[in-house]
């Protein structure tokens, strides 16, 4: 008896509650019911987003909510930044190339930061350009990047900022208002502990006047569309409705934990992660600002990192997640998004112990979970 | 205790066992469980599409697909037919108009059809045409557009058929192959009694064909990316894996049932409840080739159909359908698509009888309940 775990960053584990909620039998999207829903997550996801503007809900995966934020505010021939120091950056520049938006990329080494001053520096030298795009956590790298930072960049100017916050959103700080973040993009199956499925995209005021000139062609992620039904409180194509049910319990359970404590607890576990990786000898894959979200460490020397995958998997019955692009074979990635208590931390890292150990890799047992019992008890 | 019945056009009622099937703990989609997944799913929907080429899926609803086939087959400034009788007709306008595709519109008056020989006589005027789009069961009017004489026209040209078989796909018969035709679109919430969230694409050698000298700009519903993540088993993007878990069991649930039997089911549903509905002596609202997926009625002279709706609702926690566009007020439907038996329809029927005379509309009770038995028990 081995039971399953997943404990990739994302899709993460679903809260039983939720599992249940959405099992209840399907209920039709133009009802009173369903606005009620509808009239409640709206509210929630606001308060989440920390924004005042339009967060716009959409059956796709995080990427189609990307692609509707490049769709919707630029035009072909229009130049942006893109930050690129990991495979979601180089997500972003495919986007924009599909679309004919000409792209000056930022790059950093992976696993590294680009610093806002060099946005600064860009922008200055590119006065033409008109968006700025990035991830919050670049989750091929475990990286968090500068949102606010390059925030106080774009603020202010007639440039917009958009920021993909799939595996941030609900995990770390991001202050849409606050900051001055124009668009912040994000999807279901992260910190939000939802199956895949569902995306969305907030949009500022700011943004909404870039959308108002966009030449771009759209339709089924077309924002300007959306907004007027959000006005209706109906949603524009019939939703993913199942996933919204969950998505009210999720909220609930968020509001209930209180979001500043939702934050403390990943950076909690996110700490603890990288300390027992740590007391093994092993190296972070982050060399600047590791994401709350997920741990990347570097496979020890002489070890495909796709073999720590499979040994987790075929001896333990738990999920992980390997390294991306150039970095597969090298990285294997620990996911302790959402639905994820310190035990849940304490069990990848017990599972890893034995894994580098069955692999011929000397283990000092216990030093991982010593390690993490330390940061955990700091703090209540 | 009023039991909740949903019996709308889609979404459709979810079978308990596939409710349970998705409220598993989710798996993540980059494992070998995935996988076996992945190409047990892919099997199936290649017999339900009866089709041997590639059927995509991706996590959006089933308007996402229209624009897949618009966007990945056509450039702009290309002219398309379109058959204009309902609201998904409109829709495919709009979505050609939004990719600056031309559109000739071949129109019939909402609840006929449009005759084959139109579309031959319309493409002989006007030769340079790239694609034909249809729907095969048009929701908004509840008729049955003829798919295999239209496909007998575009077949052996160099033109392509889109058909949107959103209501149509396990619940009318549709050859993909044998008729050729060359993209079938459809989704997960209406004869395949899954949530919302998953949309299909198939597409034949004819129309991969067009995909290559394609350029409108696409990169979420890009399908020759997904082409090559399709032959390596896995999804290119992170996938609805819930209804994915879902999928598998309908599948199954379909295979067991057999393909024509299902057609005929519903065929039955569809005839006992047109003659339940006209045994009260209410009109059809399609005047030719009513759909097996839904039935529209034409609401009683001076009652609006938003109280029929609304009666139904208030009065015994049903929801059914109004009519969409020009048809509100005017139209209600009721669907039997999907997980719907016998003693559904008689439900939906002795509840239409309670519900007129609510209204002040003179009822013979028992009649519509009398005719829909008198089908079922017609044959086996």
């Amino acid at each position: 008896m081995k039971k399953y775990q997943l404990m990739a960053p994302g899709p993460t584990p679903v809260p039983p509650n939720v599992l249940l909620a959405m099992a209840q039998p399907i209920i039709h999207h133009r009802t009173p019911e369903y606005e009620a829903l509808t009239v409640e997550v709206r509210a929630g996801l606001e308060r989440l987003f920390q924004t005042s503007h339009d967060v716009i809900a959409m059956a796709s995966s995080g990427t189609g909510a990307m692609e509707a934020a490049v769709a919707n505010t630029l035009s072909a021939g229009d130049t942006v930044l893109v930050l690129k120091a990991g495979k979601f950056g180089e997500r972003c520049l495919e986007i924009c190339a599909a679309y004919g938006v000409k792209t000056i990329a930022l790059e950093a080494p992976f696993g590294n930061i680009v610093p806002a001053a060099r946005f600064a520096q860009a922008l200055k030298e590119n006065p033409g350009v008109r968006a700025v795009l990035m991830q919050h956590s670049e989750s091929s790298t475990a990286v968090l990047h500068d949102v606010k930072g390059i925030a106080a960049v774009t603020r202010g100017t007639d440039k917009i900022l958009i920021v993909d916050a799939v595996s941030s959103l609900g995990i770390a700080d991001l202050q849409m208002d606050a900051w001055g973040v124009d668009i912040v993009i994000s999807g279901s199956q992260k910190g939000l502990m939802l199956p895949p499925g569902l995306s969305f995209c907030a949009v500022s005021e700011k943004a909404w006047g870039h959308v108002k000139t966009s030449r771009l062609p759209k339709y089924y992620f077309d924002l300007q569309a959306e907004r007027k039904w959000v006005e209706k409180k109906e949603p524009r194509f019939t939703p993913a409705v199942s996933i919204m049910l969950g998505l009210r319990e999720v909220l609930r359970m968020i509001e209930a934990e209180g979001l500043a404590q939702v934050f403390q607890r990943h950076e909690r576990l996110a700490r603890a992660t990288r300390s027992g990786v740590e007391a093994l000898g092993l190296e972070l894959f982050a060399k600047a600002n590791p994401s709350p979200a997920l741990t990347a460490v570097v496979s020890p020397k002489g070890i495909d990192s796709e073999k720590i995958l499979a040994t987790y998997s075929t001896s333990h019955n738990i999920t992980i997640a390997g390294g991306q692009g150039e970095m597969k074979g090298q990285v294997f990635r620990l996911g302790h998004m959402g639905y994820v208590s310190d035990f849940d931390v304490l069990t990848a890292l017990a599972a890893l112990e034995q894994v580098l150990h069955e692999l011929g890799h000397p283990v000092d047992f216990g030093a991982s979970l010593g390690a993490a019992q330390k940061v955990f008890v700091e703090r209540g």
